[in-house]
C-alpha cells in the first residue's frame, strides 16, 4: 500500500456518485474498506445531507473508527444526527479516550442517555473528570496490566485468548492490589522471558509516569525526552488511570506547535482550520486585533508629541516606519527563538542571564548592520547625510531594545508560569514600535537643524 | 521514578565539584547510571574542559548512548576529541542512524578512518547516502527482518537468542531473496499466532512504507496519518534499506515545528538554540532582515510620493502606521492559520478557492470592526470627523488586501512546491505595509479639503 492522499480526491467523487444515484450498498462498501484516515479526510469533503446518509449506510464499528479519526468538533457534529441507541454502540466501540472527549462535548443530557445505553461504559467514566488537553483526557482505558504474580507464560496465554485490538500499546502494565503501578514490561521482554519467569521478575520498576492532571504538553515533554511510545498516567495514589499512546502523542506535539504558531501570529484557538466557522474566526482573531488597535493608537500618541517636528521637516515622516518596522521583526526573531527553545525545554534556570547578554549582543551586531546599510541607503537616497545617520543610530538603538524585550518577555512570562507565546508578541511589538518612533523622532529633533541643511528649498 | 529535570541542575553541581576534586570515579559513576537524557542535559551545562575530562572517563557504551541523545552538533563537537580508537568502538554501538549522521558531520579523513576501524560498518554504510533530513537519513538499520516460511515459534526464538536492544521498534518485517519488503507483523499477531504459523500466513501484506528520498516530514505525515509507530524506508526497488522509529518522529515533528515557527519569523536555521553561538544566530537571522530593509525602503518610497500632502497636514502622519501595522497582524494571523493548515494536510486541491473567499470575507468582517473602532476612536481624539472617516476606510481596505495576500501566497508558493512558511511572513508584510500606506495617503488626498476644515489654525 502507498500512501492514498492523491485518489481520494476521484473516491471522494465516486462516494458522492453513488450517493446521489442511491447505490447506497455500493457508496458504503467503497468507504468502508478504506482507512481511517482516509475515510475522515473523504467524509469531510462530502456536503452535509450527503454525511448524514452515509453515516446511516455504515457499520457501528466502521462509524466508530471514523469518529477516533476526525477532528472532535466534527465527530460532535456527525454524532448529534444519530439515535441515543445508536450513538451508545458507537461510543462502546470508540476508543475509551475518544468516547470520553466525545461525551464531554455532546449536550450533557444526551451525554448521560448514551451513557446510561452504552455496555462498556465503565472503561470510558474513569476518563470523563478530565479535561481534553489534559493527561487524563488523553489517556485510554485501553490497556494491559497484570498482576505481579503472574508468569510470561499465562501471560502470554492471556494475550492469545483476548487478542488485544490493534491500537493498544506494546506495554504490559504490573499493578498491585490496589491498582498502583508497580513496574511495566515491554512485549519483547515478555516474549524472550523463560515461560515461568514471573512480571515481578520481569518487569522494569523504574516506571516513568505522569500524573493525570498534568498539562498534555507535559506528557508530550515526558515521552520526548525518555523515548517512550506509551506514557502510564496515574492519580495522586499512583494508581494507574490509563495510557497515552504513541499516536495520540503525535497529535499533542502537532497540537501544541499549532497552539504556538498561532499564538506567535496572534491567533487564539488552534482548533481554526480552513473549515472553521467565519464566527470561530472571529472569535480567535479580532480580540488581538483590537488588543494591537490600542497599541498602534499608543504608537501613534507618541508620534503625535512631535508633530511640530514633522510639520517642519515632512522628510522625516518617511522613514518611521523603517526603524519600528525592522525594530518588530527582529524582536520577532528573538521572541520565535525564545518561545520555541522554552517549548521545547531548552533553557535551565541558570542559563537566562547569559542568554540575554548574549541576545542584546546579537541585536547591537545586526543593528550595526542594519543600521549602516539602510542609514548610507537613505543618505544617498535623500542626498542628506544627517538624515541616514538618524535613521541609521536609530535602527541601532531599536534593536537593542528589540533584543532586550524580545528576549526578557518570554522568559519573564514563562517564570510566571504563563504562556510565553501568548502575549510576547503583542508586548514586543507594541514596544519596538512605540519606542522605534520615539528614538528616531527624537535623535531627529537633535540634529534637526543639520537634516534641515540639506533639504533643497 | 519521576521526572528529573529538577533535579539536574543539583546533579550538575555534584558532578562538576566531583570532577573539581579528581574525585574521577565518582563523577563518572554518578553520571553513567542517569538516563541518556539526562546525561545530554547535564553534559551541555559542563564547561568544555570538564566536557573533555568526562568524556575520558565514561565507557564506549555510556558514550555511545550519550552521543545518541545529545543534538548533532553537540555530538560532533564532543567526537571531535576522542581518539580514532576510540570513536570507532563508539561509532559501532551508537543507533546506526545517528552514527550515520556523526560520519557524515565529521572531517571526511577523520570519517573514513573511523569507518575504516569499525566492527559493524555494514550497520552504517547503507545510511551514509542519504541526507539528514530525508527518511533514508533518519533511519536505523536496527531492526527484524524475517523471510516468509520462518514459522512463529522460530521467529520467538530469534527474538530471545538476539534479545535485541531496547529500542528496536516492536515491528518484524518480512522481506523475499532480493530483500524486498513484502509484509510486517507486530510483535503482538507473532506471540498470539500459532507456534507452526509461518510469517507468510501471520503478517500484514498491506505496509505503508516511504521512499528513502522522501522528506523527513512526508514520513512524519504518514506516520501520523496512520498512526503507525515505526515506519519502514525503502529504495527505488521496494528493498527494505531501515525502519525509522517511533522516538525519531517525535523529534522530526517538533523539528519541523520550529522549522515552521522560525520561517514565519523569519529566522532561517532551525538548529539555532540558546546554546548556539553569535555567528549562528547572525547567519540564519540577518539575511531576512536586510531583505525587509528593501521592503521598508520600498514602503518609505510609497510615503515620500506623499510628501507634499504630509506637508500640509502633519497630523496625517501620525496614523500611517496603524493602517500599515493593523494590516500587517491580520495577514500575519491568516500566514499562520494558512501555513499550519497547509503543513498539517487539511487543505485538499479543490478547497482552494472555497477558503480564500471566506478569509476575504472575515478580513472584511474584522476591517470593518477594527475601522469602526479605530476611526471613530481617531475621529474623537483629534476632533476630525473626516481623518476618523479615513483611516477607518483604509484599515477596511487594508485588511481586504491582507486577507488576499495573506491567503494566496502561502496557497501558491505551496502549489509551486515551495516552503510557504519561508517567504510568506516577508512578501505578505512588505504588500500590507506598502499598500497600507498608498491606500491611507491617496484616501487623505481625496478628502483633504474636509480634514483640513477640522484642524485647528
Amino acid at each position: 500500500m502507498t500512501d492514498n492522499i492523491d485518489q481520494n480526491e476521484s473516491l471522494t467523487e465516486a462516494i458522492q456518485e453513488a450517493l446521489e444515484d442511491e447505490r447506497f450498498a455500493e457508496a458504503s462498501a467503497t468507504f468502508s474498506e478504506l482507512h481511517p484516515a482516509d475515510q475522515a479526510e473523504i467524509f469531510n469533503a462530502l456536503e452535509d445531507e450527503q454525511q448524514d446518509v452515509l453515516l446511516e449506510l455504515l457499520d457501528i464499528s466502521t462509524t466508530a473508527d471514523l469518529f477516533d479519526e476526525l477532528e472532535d468538533d466534527e465527530t460532535l457534529e456527525a454524532a448529534e444526527n444519530l439515535s441515543t441507541e445508536r450513538l451508545a454502540d458507537v461510543l462502546d466501540e470508540m476508543d475509551p479516550d475518544e468516547a470520553a472527549d466525545l461525551l464531554g462535548d455532546l449536550p450533557p443530557q444526551i451525554a448521560e442517555e448514551a451513557l446510561a445505553q452504552m455496555d462498556e461504559a465503565e472503561d470510558v467514566l474513569p476518563l470523563l473528570g478530565y479535561a481534553d488537553k489534559t493527561a487524563g483526557g488523553r489517556a485510554t482505558t485501553d490497556y494491559i496490566a497484570m498482576r505481579p504474580y503472574t508468569t510470561a507464560q499465562q501471560a502470554i496465554q492471556f494475550l492469545r485468548e483476548v487478542a488485544p485490538e490493534n491500537d493498544v500499546p506494546y506495554y504490559l502494565f504490573v499493578i498491585d492490589r490496589q491498582k498502583r503501578l508497580v513496574g511495566v514490561s515491554g512485549l519483547r521482554e515478555l516474549v524472550i522471558a523463560k515461560p515461568d519467569a514471573t512480571m515481578q521478575e520481569i518487569m522494569d520498576t523504574d516506571v516513568v509516569s505522569v500524573s493525570a492532571n498534568a498539562d498534555q504538553e507535559e506528557a508530550a515533554r515526558i515521552m520526548r525526552r525518555y523515548d517512550l511510545s506509551a506514557l502510564p498516567v496515574v492519580d495522586a495514589d499512583n494508581r494507574l488511570l490509563g495510557v497515552i499512546s504513541h499516536d495520540d502523542i503525535l497529535d499533542v506535539i502537532a497540537d501544541e506547535a499549532t497552539e504556538d504558531i498561532y499564538a506567535l501570529s496572534q491567533v487564539s484557538d488552534a482548533d481554526i482550520d480552513p473549515n472553521s466557522t467565519i464566527g470561530q474566526q472571529i472569535r480567535g482573531r479580532l480580540p488581538w486585533l483590537i488588543v494591537n488597535s490600542f497599541a498602534s493608537l499608543f504608537a501613534a500618541w507618541v508620534i503625535s508629541n512631535f508633530g511640530e517636528l514633522i510639520t517642519q521637516v515632512a522628510l522625516l515622516a518617511f522613514f518611521q516606519s523603517v526603524v519600528a518596522g525592522l525594530g518588530g521583526s527582529s524582536a520577532g526573531q528573538d521572541v520565535a527563538m525564545m518561545v520555541r527553545a522554552l517549548a521545547l525545554d531548552k533553557v535551565s534556570k541558570g542559563q537566562a542571564r547569559r542568554i540575554l547578554i548574549r541576545q542584546v549582543l546579537v541585536g547591537f551586531l545586526q543593528g550595526s548592520a542594519i543600521g549602516l546599510l539602510v542609514g548610507i541607503g537613505i543618505g544617498l537616497w535623500q542626498q542628506n547625510p544627517f538624515l541616514g545617520l538618524v535613521v541609521g543610530l536609530a535602527l541601532i538603538f531599536n534593536m537593542l531594545v528589540a533584543a532586550t524585550v524580545g528576549t526578557l518577555v518570554p522568559l519573564v512570562l514563562h517564570a510566571l508560569k504563563k504562556d510565553p507565546a501568548l502575549a510576547s508578541s503583542v508586548l514586543v511589538t507594541a514596544t519596538t514600535d512605540a519606542m522605534g518612533f520615539m528614538i528616531y523622532l527624537s535623535l531627529a529633533s537633535i540634529f534637526l537643524a543639520r537634516i534641515q541643511q540639506y533639504i533643497p528649498i
